[in-house]
């Protein structure tokens, strides 16, 4: 059942005991959300923790550093925030079917697995909805409610340049600022660091870049293996994915990745230029997505794999 | 003398026949503080004109592609924007001495070079204040104005990464997006594409990237020619330097780049993570600039340069 911000207010004023779950492999947005909401709950006076099935990343430091929940903790209300299904809890997710109270988010996708969801899939980041819900709690911004709305805000925007971001992302921006928010700590942390081995990876990707039709198509392929051989993280190679369609003329850039766990298939990653529709292109394979960017699986050797996807998006750019 | 915004609405109000004056090789925020000021005076029935010595990068075409000023324009009023001191205006700069009759800026090193200048220092771009002075003008913020200031915006913030964003920078992008600026087409182009050329260029930084004091100094030198060899424009070879200070754990990143007009010189910039000082590295060669970013001039062969850049960085890291 969808409710608005009032009643889901309503819904915490009464609880306790409140369990908070982030997303597997979290990020800034489910952790920014998960913390602000428990700094606030806990200043009302109630227990709360916050719970992650994959822990909490060593770069999130600054939101979850030292955070030491209460083990005699016994929860008996569960928010799940900026989680679309519960799959993306844990794998073994079937425990939590029926369990979850209360949902906040803004995705699209949102399979309506909680008993009520509050859902604004115009919100950039699930950070703007816990912001306009700790007005409505009448919740005290301190320091660390605004490093972790404005972490959230940030992480899903690309530091505010995509875009879904809007007037009231900005706007929320600078009231956290005003609040405190270590702002250029965070960007510097989440958007300014590269670790080494990410550097020998785009070092190795662009050597190996291929160009089609006149250099309006690029390809990357990353093999197996690179968290090994380089000591990157799965959350530092995410962002890769974007990478060729970063360069200028290129308007669908498409990334082919080895899976181990999907022995001779590959993970296909495709980000396009309007009007180019990448969608289109990994729908033709059984994949989905948004317009500008979407993903599906292949099977077969790198040159088939290359040879089927190219012919797609040689059919998706003639269509333009 | 300085001027506050009610005093410089009143002088441009009273002009007419007003020539803008952006720096050379312009960049977002000089360019978008003279286009957004150019749309309001023309719209205020004045005859206004852009004019930037080295001209238009074609990647501003946003702002000022299809301009064609008016050749018959005869300036009476002459504003500069974003110019900090009359030699960043062109080479032959002596002939504007006394003639700039009013000066738009943030910088705090301004010379105080015009007649009236409107200085805010706490202005994270010269944007910031000219929409201060459109508001005080009364002017129309119609879409390309919107475009230009937050053009302007993104830019000096480098798309609202840096330390110099306020709250204000964050409400005033609030508004441009309230008025129609195309925000995310505008941060692509400023921080999403990359030249082919421009990814040589880091193919080649990535492998000669060399480290020292435990990774805490990373070193890249760029050597003259790059621009002919991978055809990018000096534009897209300016933000090579904040590139070693981006890896994880260095504290001190350093770009020695091989100065072509002054032969067996170095230029060196370097970036720091406070409290490591970029100033004090860069003061002890004749140098200077801020504490995070800082630069000098160097005599000498590269091994020769690097020693001494080292020595002085190795006493920075010690007295921190």
């Amino acid at each position: 059942m969808q409710i608005d911000v009032k009643t889901a207010c309503e819904k915490l004023n009464a609880a306790d005991n409140i369990l908070i779950l982030t997303h597997q492999r979290p990020d800034g947005d489910t952790l920014g959300a998960a913390f602000a909401l428990l700094h606030v709950l806990i200043a009302a006076g109630k227990k709360a923790r916050v719970s992650c099935h994959s822990g909490f990343p060593a770069r999130y430091g600054f939101l979850c550093g030292g955070y030491a929940p209460d083990e005699s903790f016994s929860p008996e209300f569960t928010v799940a925030v900026d989680v679309a299904s519960l799959p993306l809890l844990c794998d073994d997710f079937e425990k939590h079917k029926g369990k979850i109270d209360m949902c906040i988010d803004h995705h699209k996708s949102n399979s309506m697995y909680a008993k009520f969801t509050l859902l604004d899939t115009d919100a950039a980041a699930a950070c703007e909805i816990v912001y306009e819900l700790i007005k409505g709690l009448g919740g005290k911004i301190t320091t660390a409610v605004a490093d972790a709305i404005f972490a959230g805000i940030t992480t899903d925007t690309g530091c505010f340049k995509y875009s879904n971001v809007t007037a009231r992302t900005h706007e929320i921006a600078a009231d956290m600022i005003r609040f405190g928010a270590n702002h250029a700590m965070i960007n510097k942390i989440m958007f300014d660091t590269k670790s080494r081995g990410l550097l020998m990876v785009e070092q190795m990707i662009l050597k190996n870049t291929k160009y089609y039709f006149d250099g309006r198509c690029a390809v990357i392929f990353l093999p197996s293996g690179l968290n090994e051989r380089y000591q990157v993280l799965d959350d530092e190679l995410d962002g890769i994915s974007s990478f060729p369609a970063r360069i200028a003329g290129v308007v669908a850039g498409v990334t082919i990745k080895a899976s181990e766990d999907l022995s001779g298939k590959f993970r296909v990653s495709v980000r396009t230029a309007s009007p180019v529709d990448a969608s289109k292109i990994c729908l033709s394979f059984g994949g989905g997505g948004h317009a500008n960017a979407a993903g599906c699986t292949l099977a077969g050797t790198l040159e088939e794999v290359t040879e089927k996807l190219l012919a797609a998006i040689q059919k998706e750019l003639e269509s333009c």
